[in-house]
Parts: C-alpha cells; structure tokens; sequence
C-alpha cells in the first residue's frame, strides 16, 4: 500500500501541501513515524512529537501551520476522526483470510455461494444457505440451516449464525460472535416468584419452586445492512417473530440482544451491553458500555446514555440518559453533587435541631 | 408439523373451539400469520389485529369472544405463556444439526457415544469420555478427557467442555459456552493491595505491586440434569471439589459462574449476570440481567433479584432486592424517591439556618 | 502424581511433621478426603471437619496443634493460600490436550512452531506466525497472520489470536478468548449526538441520524510475558499503535479491553470487567468485577477498585475505589450509610419547617 501526498489528500477528503508526490506506505503516530509514514498529528498536543520521530509528513488540522514542524509535506483535514476513517480504510491490511474456497471448508451441497465468496479452513455452511458475492467467510465459522447472507460480509474466525437468520449486505462479524441462539424465555406451571415479584414491587413472594418450562424460539433474526457485531457479541433468537436490528448498528464485543427486540437504524453500542428481551429501541441511539435496558420497553430515537446507566423504563427521544437508574443525565450529575454534600447536610440538620428543640438526633 | 386443532389444544392444554379438525401447520402473531398459521392472540391488544393477518385460528385468552373476531377456530388458555411453551416446542424446527456421527468429527477411542446420540463435523472428543443416549452434539465442539454428559443433551456449534466435567440429563448449552475453564484464583507471595484494602476497608493500601501465583482449579464442574447455558457463558472449574450447578437451573447468555460457586435447584438468571467464586446460592433464585454476586457470600432460597443489582452481603431467603448496592427492593425504590427531591432538600435546610441562625450556608 | 509428605512440605514452602514419608496422592477438603489425599485445614473450621473424612495427612495453619485432629503426619504453612499455589499446581492433571502435531492441525509452511510445542486437532495457524518452545495450543483454535508468541504458552480451545499480535513467554489463554479484533471505533460525517452531549453535558442533542464510518484498527496488540486471559475474553487491537497488556496481568473470564488500551504490569480484573478504548491503567491495578473503566482517561499505580464500581474520570494511584459514579470507598461508604437514613432526615426538615415556619411541606 504506497499512496502519494496527492492521492492520500483526495481519499481522506483533506488539502495537500508542499512536497505532494512523496510516497507514503504507512501511518503511524508522530513519535514512532519512519521515514516513509505519514504521521498522524491532528492537534497541536501530537504535533508537538512529530521532531522525537522520523516523518516527512504529516496529517494536521485545518489551519495549522505545518511547515512550523519541520516537514516536506501535510494533508490538512477539518474533521480527523473523518479522516482516520477513511485513512484507515486504506492501510488495513485485514486478516490474511484464505482466498478462494478451502479445501478443509464443509459446504452442504443445497447451499449456494456468491462469486468471489471465500470460505476459510474447517468452515462449515450448511444446508439451504445462500451466501452472497464478495464475501470474506473465516476459518472455523458455523453458517446454521437456511441461512441468508448478503453481499460483501466479513465473518472473522469461529462466528456462529443458526438456523434462518436472514442479514443484509456488507455484515461484519468478530470473532465468536453467535447469532440466532435460543432466547431466555422460561415460564413456570404456576405464577412464579419474578410474577409476583413484579406484581407487588417486591412487597410479597409466597411463590413454591417450580421447574422451568422453556418457551422455544421460532422466530430468527433479521439484521439490515451495514450491521457490525463486536467479539462474543450474542444476539438471540425471536420467540415468533424474528429479533430485529437495523441497517447501520454498530454493536461492539461481549453485547447481549435479547429475543425479539427491536433496534432501528444507526445504533451504536459499547462493549458489554445488553438490551433485554422484547424492548424496542428507536434510530441513532447511543448506548455506552456495560448500559442494560430492561425488557419489555421502549428507548426513541436519537437517545444518548452514558456508560454503566441501566434504563429501567421507557425513555422518550433525544433524551440524555446517566445513572442506575438512569435518569436525565443533568439531573443525575446533581444528584451526585448533592449526595457528596449529604454528610454535611446531615450536620446541618443536627445542628437546626438543636438549636430549634434544644436537642440531639439521637439516631 | 401438521397440527389439528384439537391436537394442538390438547397439546398446549387449552380448550378447542370451532373447526376443532382445521389443520396448522404454523404459529405467528396475529398480524402475521398465514391462512393455515394458528395466530398468538392472548391479549386483547394482540386480538385486535387479528384482522390484519390471514389466520382462521387463533389461541386466545380463556374467557375470550372468539367468535367476535372472525376466526373459524380458537383455542382458549388459561396461563399464556405456559401455553406457549408447549406450543413452540411443537413448533421448533430445530438447527438441522447433521444427524449420526459425522466422518470429520474426531472421537478419542476410549470414548463411549450413547446410542441415537450425533456427533457434528468437526467436534472432538477426547479420550475416556461417556456421552448418553439421545444427544445432539453440533459442528465443531469440545468435549475434553474424561468429560460426563447425560441423555438427552442438546450441545450447539461451538461448545467446549473441559476435562472431568460430570452433567445430568438433558443439558442444553448455546454457542461458544465454556464449561470448566480454570478459576481466577491468585495470591501474591506477601500480602496483597487488595488484601489490605479489605482488612481496612479501604483506608490504608501500602502494598508493592506482586507477581501473581496460579491457584490451580484441579475440582472441574458438577451439573445436575435439565440446566441450560446461553450463549457464551462461562462455568468455572473449582479448585478442589467441584463448582456446582443444580438440577433445573437455567442461565442465560455471557454470563460468568465463577470457581467453587454452588447454585441450588431451578434458579434463572438473565444475561450478563455473574456470581464471583465460592459464592453460595439457594434454590429457585432469579437474578436480572447485568445482576453481579460478591465473592464468599450466600444467597438464600427464593431471593430475587432486580436487574443490575449488585449484591455484596450475604441475602436472606425470600427477599426481593434491587440496586447497587443492593437492598430490599422497597428500600431502594424509597431511596430513589428522595434521592430525586435531594435539590429542593437542600434548598429547605438552607432556608432553615437562614431563619434559625440568621445566615446563608456558605458551603 | 504421588508425593511423599517431606516432598511435599519443601514443594509448597512449609514444614513437615509426623510420619515424613507418608505418600500423598491427591488433594481434598478435609471431609471430602480419601486415604492417600492431603486434606487442605488450612483454617480450623476446616480442621474440625478431618474427621468426617478419612485423610491421614493434612495442611494446616503455622502454630496448629496437627496431632490432636488425630493426624499421622501433617504440613504447617504460614501464607496458606500461597501454599494452596504451589500445591494445585503439582496436582493440576490438565486438560489431556493432544500432544505432538495433530494430523488434523493446518499450519501454513512459512509459520515456525518451536520445539516440543503440540498444536491440537483442528487448529489453524497462518501464515508467517512464530510460536516459540514448550507451548500447548488446544484444539480448534485460530493463530492469525504473523502473530508471534513466546515460549510456553497454554492455549486452550477455541482460542482466536488475530493477525500480527504479539505474545511474551507463558501466556495462558482460556476457550473462547478473542485477541485483537476489530476495535469500536466510529465516526459521523458531521458532529453526532453523541459528541454534542459529551460537550454540553446533555444538555443539547439536535443533531441528526447519520451513518457510522468505521476507523480501522490497524495497531495490534502487544502482550507481555505469563499473562493470563479468561474464557470468552476480548483484547480489541489498537487504531494506529497496538492495544498493550503488560507482564503479568491476569484477566478473568468475558471482560473486554478495548482498542488503545495500556495495561502496566502485575494487573489483577476480575470477571465482565471492561476497559474502554485509548484509557491507560497503571500496575498493580486490582478491578473487581463487572467493573467498567470510562474510554480515554488514566487509572494510577496500585488503585484498587470494588466489585461492580464504574470508573468514569482519573483515578490517582492508590487509591481504593466504589461506586458509580466511583469515589473513594470510605466516602462511598458513607454516603451509602446515609442514604439509608435519608427517610428519617426528609422527615426531619419536615419537622423543622413546621416548628420554625408553622408550616408543613407541600411538596
């Protein structure tokens, strides 16, 4: 991969300047540049390590000064995590997946591949699958009965997709991510412990032990195009419809989607979140890591919660969420505030008792 | 699978009424369903869209007015979800597993196989294993030396079993579970930061850091029979005598049982729930998802547990609790309450002074 | 594995008493333990139980009276959990992994696999991957494109190391660990919601659904020597530089190290621990589980931090830490005391307001 200064500029979308022929092979950050990286140095507090490395050039925010460092040439770019985007893009070398079909791969022979589809070692496709063109398949992955995948998928090494999942084009999956999985959905002879749980908010449980009777999952999951799961991401199963998941989520490792939720378009979620089981989630929602939704309720559009909150209700759209219970993200900062400032609050109640009973608080 | 009517109600212990010889072939909601789908309306709110779809049938609730809907047949339920229990299981299609043993599964020699058990592409298993009769065991497992697995088990793609594991009948595990990893379980040659911060709860940790020394988990697993692991959980071994799981336990997905733990009959924890080593649970207890266990504690029988709890005290029998960290459930809704009205709490002591001591609080 | 007493007490650094020559041949708790096992008493509540079982030697504590529980020979220890170290690790019978090469294996030619490594049935190694002496790779496992990995490694099922991570001496990796995918990193054509309430707070979100463009992690990971990772964990690779993990870190079961992650020395995290993207941790850092780390910010030397806490700003070395958001832990204990008596303080105020403003609260 060698692009010019020229080249490079008009992929990431920023301007070049000076030296616009150099040939750049890589990138790199200011300190750890060679000589034939680019470094990355989109504000002044990196710039300031570009002379401890070895770059010619660099990438620089929009009205910096870039001969001031001393190079030969600069892309200039007004929005850098754009342009890492698209940079990136350029340089990732990937996996090294095997091209082409390998000979180790088991493919049932009602399934059908796409051209310029690879299928990696010891991969196992079965029956009535139908694989879509372009796809990169790795090694040891499970493609589950009927199976239905797009054009352009990447599925990294030991991704398991069951039975009748069907996914848009160009999905990727890390390592160890299981789709289609049963969903937990269990029900007792008699009302349980939870029901009644639920019934009085905790006020009275007289329930006995009863086995747990498993409600199947018949309904598969459809996930959209341009959906990414993260590593040992798991994603169950519907009960009768299928679990759903929008065109453009961005679903980082070790998540748990529940059977039969719904996610719209354009989610992202950090690692180790888990949205439980029939909740519906609108577009655009940010969800941060470790976040759980409960079950059975609805988040709109364009929600933002911040990492380690557990919503416990329904959240109206463009609300900013913090906090277990999460609630608006400014009135959870003042409730922290507030609470720091409780031992002198108490203090100060002691104190008016006294002066106003002309007593203690015994307590 | 081709049901009557009657069939089915006698299946899913309802009552037919109407065309009770209509044959179906599948289930779906209401607005969904096909001409020959029997439609899930067991709430009016489902019932009301009946219209929309195209069953003929339809399960609904016990005292429901089937007719008014326009349905030919209808079969009339007590409990719900019980029914749906028994419905979906009539109605599962299962994953197609490759049924018999597999030419490219690997069976250690010493390995006893049950009869009508499968074994799917690409498993291994080890030497001086003994599996039941009756077993699906999908593509691509791992059932380590030595390992116990009763009839009827249901081990999907993707499973690893480590060595001397013992389970009862009927065991279900989804993708990617982990059975009998080794326990994180570490000492220090002299005493610990972690050690001190809990002998002073906290305020004093003068500890240098310490190379860590493996305790070794030489106790594997113990499962009982009906238990169900989701999707990527994680068992540990213990480290002497087993790490035990009781009959009829189900688990759901990325969750973590850790070394040594001891779970008794029929409990159900949601995703993303772990219980750190040695703990003690009871019989029949639910945790939410995202709840976590403190280590060495015990849990008693019936307790439940809202999601995203944190339970660092051993817990009594038959209570519900919630939050982090946990407490009685009526407790903690209380807390929040006024945790809420905090601000103008604040607002109504500084009023106090200003009135009793003639003086703003100048915090 | 047979032992005699004197061996045993100099292999686990403690001294022998009674009949020295006595052999062992296994360990258990005392009311578990056969003839020939070493009953572990290292506390005397365990020791009261020896004589329910029917071991001749046990472990126990450094001033026990060994001969009045009836003894025929017995091992004093001072540090007993050091003791339990050393000794599970002679009793640790392992997983029986194949040894040798595996017929079934596929390491592509131009990989080096040093000697007297086995490599498990059904592994694939990649191209130009270097794995060095006396190393136990699993079955089923996945060693991507150049990774390079140090002498003695257990690598167990199901292990996916992605491509060019490298690896020091004795690393320990349980089934299912992922190192080195993708990480979740993400950006918007314009400003997206989510930066808009990082910068306000949550005060403002108005911005629209856009699509996410992902950032390539081309960095890797780097791991130091005898690092441990648990099953189902995840180390995503850096964007630029790699994601690092230093010496001696053991990391439990499903937690998550995100891209750009620095990790010092000697780390200890317990279970579904997540560390968020580009945040650096110093050494000797304890973190509970569920424990989750906020994305760019830096945790000192020796911190240690309670089950279940949330990091969500710096944290300075030393410090011991609870909560979420978390505090220091004997703030964070009092604030939960006082939460608890907040409905007597509510009422209080509201006692105070009548007595001083002849009034109650209307709120």
């Amino acid at each position: 991969m060698a692009y010019t200064i020229q080249a490079l500029a008009e992929a990431i979308g920023g301007v070049a300047h000076g030296s616009i022929d150099l040939t750049i092979t890589g990138a790199a950050e200011p300190a750890a540049a060679r000589a034939d990286d680019i470094a990355l140095a989109m504000r002044p507090a990196f710039a300031d390590t570009l002379k401890t490395g070895a770059a010619r050039a660099a990438i620089l925010w929009d009205d910096a000064d870039w001969q001031a460092y001393g190079l030969e040439a600069a892309i200039l770019v007004s929005r850098p995590r754009l342009a890492m985007a698209r940079l990136t893009e350029r340089f990732d070398r990937g996996q090294g997946y095997t091209l082409g079909i390998d000979r180790s791969a088991m493919i049932e022979s009602s399934a059908t591949i796409g051209s310029d589809t690879s299928v990696g070692p010891m991969t196992y496709i079965a029956a009535n699958v139908q694989i879509g063109d372009n796809c990169l398949i790795g090694p040891q992955c499970y493609i589950g009965d009927g199976v239905v995948l797009g054009d352009g998928a990447v599925i990294h090494a030991g991704v398991r997709i069951l039975a009748r999942v069907r996914i848009g084009a160009r999905f990727r999956a890390s390592p160890g991510v299981v789709v289609g999985a049963d969903g937990h959905s269990f029900v007792t002879p008699e009302e349980s412990a939870v029901e009644q749980a639920r019934a009085t908010l905790g006020t009275e449980v007289t329930a006995k032990a009863q086995s747990w009777q498993r409600i199947h999952s018949l309904g598969s999951v459809i996930i959209g195009d341009d959906v990414e799961l993260g590593a040992n991401t798991t994603v169950d199963a519907g009960t009768i419809r299928p679990t759903e998941i929008g065109d453009g989520c961005k679903i980082d490792n070790l998540c748990q989607i529940g059977h039969n939720v719904r996610l719209g378009h354009d989610c992202l979620f950090s690692a180790q979140t888990g949205v439980a089981g029939s909740t519906v989630i609108g577009n655009n929602v940010i969800l941060g890591g470790q976040v759980g939704v409960s079950d059975n309720i609805t988040v709109g559009d364009n929600v933002v919660v911040g990492g380690g909150s557990k919503l416990l209700s329904k959240v109206p759209a463009g609300r900013v969420m913090l906090g277990y219970p999460a609630t608006k993200m400014d009135q959870n900062l003042e409730i922290y505030r507030l609470q720091r400032r409780l031992p002198r609050l108490f203090e100060q109640v002691a104190a008016l008792q006294k002066a106003v009973f002309k007593t203690g608080d015994k307590d």
